[in-house]
């Protein structure tokens, strides 16, 4: 690849496949850069190093399941409608990709979780697009919690079996569908206005 | 150790040090009668193979959170209490066993996650002191849910990540607590009575 026609996302995509092949302990910026064709100072220019490469890696891997959320965000719909689709649309898209590619999935999963503060930093993302939603059940009087932040991370924390990598195990099973129900039964009552 | 007073119990725990020792690919049950000075014959009055023998060793670690948890099934107090009670019980009981001997604590993990059934199993368990915690609530009117089971089961879920040990590494985080209470109200209001 010529040098000035470098971008960041080709190198993410270099260093998705390095990462694949050789593991986060034996890959460094050199392998990349062969991978690519390019010079060490090249990637430089791009990436301050292993460390930032590594996070833009995880960070694009974990902002790809925003996209598909966002549209249960905006969508003219009850918050409770929408809310129960933010939440299948969010287990949908990681069961889809660990079915697809369960190697990748769990390198990434490792990856991820050896990123210190990637995940948290995923969590808030999530909190955002999920407090808008809460935020407009209150708005029509369809929650009736105090705060629509806490409730956001009550839900994704009570979520977690259906998004966290670490479960991604559980996601074929037959009951898997049955599990989310109660857990939606029992956060939908949560939320609900009492009058 | 002669091997008319071996016992069950003493099986187990030298199978959890040679485990420990040498992993479970490695370990092997003359390596666990080696541990004990008693022959491969006299293991096999006890356990019916390594798989047996692994298998009884994850479930005696996981029977060993339902001991202190029974108290709060028990207890005569408000339903809701209990219920409180009952869940953070079993987040510190885990907490306080991966604090004391996180090696080890991580050796289970792994064990309980390559024993098939093992978890599943588990969660029936804690299920049913769940449940009838759920019930007392149901039938004192505190709680108004339909199903206790399917109560039970929801708020296990919703509360993987404080007693999965696949979440170990964020016991310890400061906002740990206001993420457990975050949950507990939504769960609480969720099973509460409308009237």
């Amino acid at each position: 690849m010529a040098e000035e026609t470098l971008t960041k996302d080709s190198i993410l995509d270099a260093a998705e496949s390095v990462l694949r092949k050789f593991g986060l302990a034996k890959t460094n910026m050199s392998d990349i850069g062969r991978a690519l064709g390019v010079s060490h100072a090249a990637l430089y220019r791009h990436f301050d190093g292993k460390a930032a490469l590594r996070k833009a890696v995880v960070e694009r891997w974990l902002l790809g399941s925003l996209a598909p959320l966002e549209a249960s965000v905006r969508e003219e719909d009850a918050p409770e409608r929408r809310l129960y689709r933010w939440l299948q649309t969010l287990r949908a898209f990681k069961r889809e990709r660990a079915r697809k590619d369960p190697e990748l999935f769990a390198m990434y999963a490792a990856l991820v979780a050896e990123t210190e503060g990637a995940l948290e930093e995923h969590l808030q993302h999530l909190m955002l697009q999920l407090t808008s939603i809460i935020e407009s059940g209150m708005a029509v009087g369809a929650f009736a919690c105090e705060d629509a932040g806490q409730s956001a991370m009550a839900i994704l924390m009570a979520t977690t079996r259906f998004h966290h990598a670490a479960h991604a195990a559980e996601w074929e099973l037959p009951d898997s569908d049955a599990r989310f129900e109660a857990i939606w039964k029992l956060v939908l009552n949560g939320l609900a206005s009492r009058t």
